[in-house]
């Protein structure tokens, strides 16, 4: 069990569009260097091997691979060279041809989970197939992970489930595209993951991305957020690629007290949440 | 139905514990301030009357008042005379003895509706009778209006079923003890607002208070809030009792669209939110 903290980094990476093998490459340096820094859990961005704006599904269906192919190989390798976890989202091509938006778990053990996305943006529905289940939560030796992807953070029935099995640490590979934002504010991705973390007392650790793809520019709000919802590590916003490293006593949000009288989650109220047409 | 823009305020007072009729006083004439700064639609803090750091019941039930009592009284008045919504929360003592920490919703047509809180905080349970029903939306002139108080605000769950029965505006009461946060941080209250509001495409208009009760301050964070999340006023969290305004085109909260493909509520995939043993 987790007593001392675990170090999580979050790699904010800039994927080639295409550049398969550059964008592995690239990957695995910054597991090595995060690791160098002391991290033993280590998250990469949503997709990013591959990279995002495909052209059309054909095209996404060729720069794909099969779960069992080279980067969770690679990533496997890394996990044990470095002895890290290492949470990263991929494009994955099932055996029956369905393509998913996944994020894997791999550890020295091998994958731990994979987690296929739920709740898709944008064009996505034209190349990947939604997720039909919930991620699974993982005990390692660090304390238990859970994996969501992207737009599934701005889900809060979403993140509250997998706070609710349990999860300790939310590892949240993500692609945010820049959108824009009022002067001076904080991109509202970003306050949402913090709004998730505090909601449900986790530790929440967002990868985001940067670069450019097809005129799609990202906000590179990598964050890792504590459970009082407030960032302990967050991307200055300036548009480069960086490992954010924060300390996190993973055991912490197991305790879900709120001041000395409230509970985040025996507050609840559920038989009231229920909603009347669905 | 309200093409034109809503100007709602929210009213930032500084009530004195026991001190019921300056309180009220006051309270009306911030209501008539905001009226005539051309405020539709105005929201006055959680225990706008009382004050809330009671001793204890007998304390709490000595200043409280029927629902039929002065205060809803004069609130009626000031909505005939300035024309206006108001959304005040008030220490309601109901005839079977039972005490609620309760919002109202008044218009010249005199009570809309009262919402009974239904996730009590701190040492509220003393003097409250928690509520056992969910907030009712209101159609008025300007929009689909409805209430929350408080701690309500950060159960995803309750703001979420407020919007999909149909809120346009939701006029949240509160009192946030002030609770300490990081240099430079905006307190995790006002983005928990910003994220209900934008995770639910709706308007969210908070009235926080100021001023000191029995070692007690507040965090001073009134906001209003649009449907992308970012606020629209925003108390500057100096401690001084304020009225902000903001023009909110309710209708804009019909339209649960993000970007050109998404949708804030089609997106969800509700049979798969169910909680395991609940």
């Amino acid at each position: 069990m987790a007593a001392d903290p675990t170090r999580v980094a979050v790699v904010q990476l800039a994927p080639e569009l295409g550049d398969v093998v550059g964008n592995r490459r690239r990957a695995l340096e910054a597991v090595a260097a995060a690791a160098g820094a002391g991290a033993q859990v280590v998250v990469l961005p949503e997709l990013a091997v591959t990279g995002y704006c495909f052209r059309d599904a054909d095209e996404a269906r060729a720069l794909a691979e099969p779960l069992q192919g080279p980067s969770l190989a690679a990533l496997h390798d890394a996990a044990v060279r470095h002895d890290v976890v290492v949470a990263a989202g991929l494009a994955v091509l099932e055996d029956d041809g369905t393509l998913r938006n996944s994020a894997v778990l791999v550890d020295a053990d091998g994958l731990r989970t994979i987690y296929h996305k739920v709740h898709l943006w944008a064009r996505e529905p034209e190349f990947f197939t939604p997720g039909d289940a919930p991620p699974t939560v993982v005990e390692t030796r660090h304390g238990r992970l859970g994996l969501l992807v992207c737009y599934d953070l701005e889900f809060p029935e979403w993140t509250r489930r997998l706070a609710l099995d349990g999860a300790e640490l939310v590892c949240a590979p993500v692609n945010w595209p820049d959108v824009g934002r009022p002067a001076g504010e904080r991109p509202l991705e970003v306050v949402t993951a913090q709004v998730a973390a505090a909601t449900n007392r986790v530790f929440l650790a967002v990868a985001d991305r940067v670069g450019e793809e097809r005129g799609t520019s990202w906000v590179g709000g990598s964050v890792i957020a504590g459970p009082e919802g407030y960032p302990l590590a967050l991307s200055p916003l300036d548009g480069g690629t960086a490992v954010l490293l924060a300390d996190c006593s993973l055991a912490e949000a197991r305790e879900k007290g709120v001041g000395p009288l409230n509970d985040r989650f025996a507050d609840r109220r559920p038989h009231l949440y229920g909603f009347p047409g669905e």
